[in-house]
């Protein structure tokens, strides 16, 4: 009784909490002034291309006025067939959307127990190591949780926090990754987001692009990791190894990049069966808001999933949100998702996001976006196609339809719980006015207010009457 | 038993974090560097005005160095007798004083119910509609809560939230309307805000000054609201009406400005009985912190009433505050008020406030105030009459006086809980020191020392021995 | 058990606010873009004296990019035996460590009681005073309660609230004070603090070294304090005393500075017996994480007590911290403390603080720290002496080496739970992945990735095998 009662509490302050102020405790730092007027969007794509040894990483331009004004940062990974991406961190916490493939990832968060066991058959001769336990010639190993990544995942990465990845799978594993720079945990630039890699030599991602006007003080290539600027010595004497061990922690030689191939496979790692993915989502649906401990919080939640679609119009398509109410975390992270289905006909109502910037990317088909100012001018009229991306700032009202051959994309949400407040259609704004301030403020009779209220009986999507849009722009 | 727990626990750390931290989460982001020394502050008026159909707003210049370093925009509203001020929001929270007049006012809050029923006698011929019900030739609308405004009323209105008001009485409703631009919530510009309208086509009211340096790439007269940028066929589509209903959202024939005036008055509406409002009020007192849901909030509370002063000397003035803890939502709009009441002879002692920004608003009569900054010199000493505004900045001492007309003031913080130390009096500062400490600081004897502390038995409002001070200013 | 239920919610929470976020509604504002690239970094001493009747104060240059990009400011105090450090208040929170001596400290926080009562020898002859009562030709005195400084403390004044100091040891008082500047309490200039105080004409500390442009348009010596301002008719009135102690309060002809000195000692105040502070701790231990009321907060806590160490390596040395979970109090400051001492030979693993810049200030003896940015370069590989001071960015990794002197530091943090990631010895990053993950990033065997794993078993503070550090750098 108790514990209900608390809990009650606990929930109607967090609903109060996350419906009126959007987010609390956001601080969002960004580009100020007349630099942010958001006047004029454009559909882009990545403008620089990072080839690894075991993937690709193309980056989009961070100085863009989109990027610069939301305060995010945004990559597109493809990981190869057995290939590892390094160690590393950001200074600012990371929306990850798994496009396609399936893969793992290693967390490494202080204080948490090497909780994984795994056996090896390698045989390592006569010497004895001091704290694993030879058996047999074969050696145990002990490490963090390893989670599961796989197409439709959100996946949330606290800053700071170290992770590396590997496709286990037989096609590409792509992610599009946001950093979200503007991010109150960032403390370095608001600018752009620093990776520390753990590993290698990797070419820094936003590096290149930061300099363009000259100033190269920085190398174009990344020196190293974390470890390449110490003294070899100390380094060597802080591991207890060799300075022949240690020199290869600082990687001078390595020039595979930020993703190596692994030749034979990462073999140790025994992944849980795979119904564990489906109690991960079991417990998940039981969620009572604080998780056990940060060492076993969920950190992702599949948003492609059409049974757990938040909306759902048979005839136009669908959505589904992942916010702090169904993946916890994100609350800390002050970010969130949408993923959006428009089918052949389908059309989003128009509608504005009251308390966050929304990063639209393509996953599949075209659509077409309409976007307008407070001043009522459109500032983007455009297709987006699969793998482009518009930011569609806070407040601006937006519609999107689906061309003929239908429209999918993933939103990131610049707040924990954004929330949308549509313009047409039950839920609506209009609907929310007496019949007579509406014939007032438009200047109709009561009659076509009336209409004008009550028509779409639909929520958020609806099926046009007419045609599918059809591309007549380069016509 | 485990609620009267928990409450006291919520209780003593809800204290604990409003009194010491002042603004948890706040962020405010405001012009940075040697632009913001607060070295010389003016009385400010508005400096423009846009006269509308049914109304006037009063602009003041957002660009003056005093809003654009405490990070608020402010204007004045008159709504005539049967003016409707036209659906809009903003990108950061408002607070609304209410100067005069009563009125009503409709919120647009997403996923709040339509729970106000009113039925019109207008009759619409055969059709029937499809969502609303035809009873015997009238129809029945719903719509979402209404509430009322009436003098002395602070009014709370969080970021993005759209609400439109009218004025149902005999008089001009005057409000006083600041908007938070340094707000968390906001996510745009931080130097101006944004104002999206759902109707009419109004002229943007911080938009002419934003550009006086001759930028101007953005109309002075606005182009419209947030429809008016979208293609009219899907916006038609997307109401499911006619083209020509659609071309009326978008307003390109409608010159009437932001504030409309409603021919016959507005007639469906029925407000709730007179009582209705003190149940509201009544219901506050009771108030456990955690108010029910977000759609029954109570948005507004009275802060003329004398009944309720925080601080009354019968001999010289009133002192009322409205918070967090009287009005809950503030905690989320990280702002405050207090109203002040200070009659000839009148003085506020010498104090400053700890966390916050004041922008203080003469609502009637003179005051002379005193400002002065960590170097001790004064950077405002003048008076500030009915109608003119000056921002007292975070920590800077002030003292007001009462001119023979008496003064009143309303005064805006950026602080939930925007909390004074007083200097002189009672719970002051000094009171607060040994006797010892105040004599060796000011060099002065135990014994002056010791009338220094206790001389005012009286708390932050004092009666002057002296004449009332009469302005030699000009003389 | 309703009230251990809430607890146990209470503290889940706080854990995963903690830990994962690390700074919840921080929103420092600091320098940004290009300027802050942290590049090159260099051990700095303070640039400015000021010498007062009874004390000093050093002052660390504000402009220095290593403060502007770090949002905060450092001044040390030695305040001489019988010295007073006149009252003042900064408009963002102050991070206190007391390097020597003792003392005592009186905070002025509003609406708290004077709890303190003394009761003076002094004689007023006829007169009797209004509300203090007279017995026998000796005064009561009431005032707020006093707190004790003692080395090692860590010390933490809210921001607003006023304080003065007051050495009664034989030994100069001497503490190293960190003003948070981009703290979110401070809605003035991010860029340097600003000290108000309450009596006294002390020079401005930072104001100076803030104009070597040339700009003087305030002048090098402060003009007063906050009453220095007001018109001293008005002031004399405000307090109910004569115009010449109004003048007193103004401190026209005080040439004291911001130290003074009192003659016969600080009398009346009768310090609580030395078992009180011992109480005092033993009340920290049970802390449930809300204090009972503001008023009694607890502000301090011993950090060189070496019993309460977090880290213990016998033969390299200890560490021990002070973050919200151990001072509550932080979590409002949004700042916390660590304290480190390495023996001759100790080294601290190469580590990285997740969410927080730390300050890092010698205390006693050298040592040599490198640190590397993200593209693995070194920006700092340099000894710190006693006196001197480092900021290590947030995520930049460092290590710590000990002289044969051996070290000592104190390190402030720009977050209330600061958190550190070593990527040497047991709980670190290394020790988090798979050996098959270690072996292929670094290009090495099984058997040297299970090496370098597992060699070091302690925890953080290491012993060097070979000699200590000696510093070659200037043969």
């Amino acid at each position: 009784m108790a514990k209900s009662t608390t809990f009650f509490l606990l929930n109607c302050s967090l609903v109060l909490l996350v419906l009126f102020n959007g987010c609390m405790g956001q601080g969002r730092i960004t580009k100020q002034g007349n630099q942010c007027q958001f006047d004029r969007l454009t559909a882009l794509e990545p403008t620089n291309r990072i080839q690894a040894e075991g993937g690709l990483t193309e980056v989009w331009d961070t100085q863009d006025q989109q990027f610069q004004c939301s305060g995010v940062s945004v990559v597109r990974r493809t990981i190869e067939p057995n290939g590892l991406l390094l160690p590393s961190f950001t200074s600012g916490p990371e929306l990850i959307y798994i496009e396609q493939g399936r893969g793992i990832s290693g967390l490494m968060i202080p204080g948490c127990p090497e909780s994984f066991e795994s056996m090896s058959q390698q045989q390592f001769g006569e010497e004895r190591m001091e704290r694993g336990q030879m058996r047999g010639g074969s050696y145990q190993d002990q490490h963090q949780k390893i989670r599961h990544l796989r197409q439709g995942d959100i996946f949330a990465l606290p800053s700071g926090v170290a992770h590396w990845a590997y496709n286990h799978g037989d096609e590409p594993l792509v992610a599009i990754v946001l950093i979200d720079t503007s991010n109150q945990a960032n403390q370095l630039d608001k600018d752009y987001p620093r990776r520390f890699y753990l590993a290698g030599k990797p070419q820094q991602e936003h590096g290149q692009h930061q300099y363009r006007a000259g100033e190269s003080q920085r190398g174009e290539r990344g020196t190293g990791n974390v470890f390449s600027g110490f003294d070899t010595r100390t380094l060597a004497e802080s591991f207890g190894v060799s300075e022949e061990i240690a020199q290869r922690l600082q990687a001078e030689q390595d020039d595979r990049g930020n993703i190596v191939r692994v030749q034979e496979g990462l073999h140790v790692i025994k992944p849980p069966s795979r119904s564990w993915e489906e109690r991960e989502q079991r417990r998940g649906s039981r969620y009572n808001g604080l998780e056990e401990t940060i060492c076993s919080a969920r950190l992702s939640q599949n948003i492609d999933d059409p049974s757990k679609a938040d909306i759902y119009t048979p005839e136009a398509g669908r959505l589904t949100s992942i916010n702090s109410f169904n993946l916890p975390i994100l609350s800390y992270l002050h970010l969130s998702a949408e993923k959006g289905v428009l089918y052949r006909n389908g059309i989003m109502a128009p509608h504005y996001t009251l308390n966050a910037h929304t990063i639209v990317y393509g996953v599949r088909g075209r659509g077409r976006i309409q976007i307008v100012n407070s001043q009522g001018n459109s500032v983007f009229d455009d297709e987006l196609r699969q793998g482009q991306l518009v930011v569609v700032p806070q407040n601006y009202a937006v519609i999107k339809q689906a061309t003929d051959e239908g429209f999918e994309w993933v939103g990131f949400k610049t707040c924990y719980n954004a929330m949308i407040q549509t313009l047409a259609g039950r839920t609506s704004a209009i609907r929310a006015m007496p019949v007579e301030v509406i014939s007032n403020i438009y200047q109709i009779s009561r009659e076509q207010a009336y209409r004008l209220k009550f028509s779409r009986s639909e929520t958020t999507l609806f099926r046009s009457e007419g045609q599918a849009y059809q591309r007549r722009l380069d016509a």
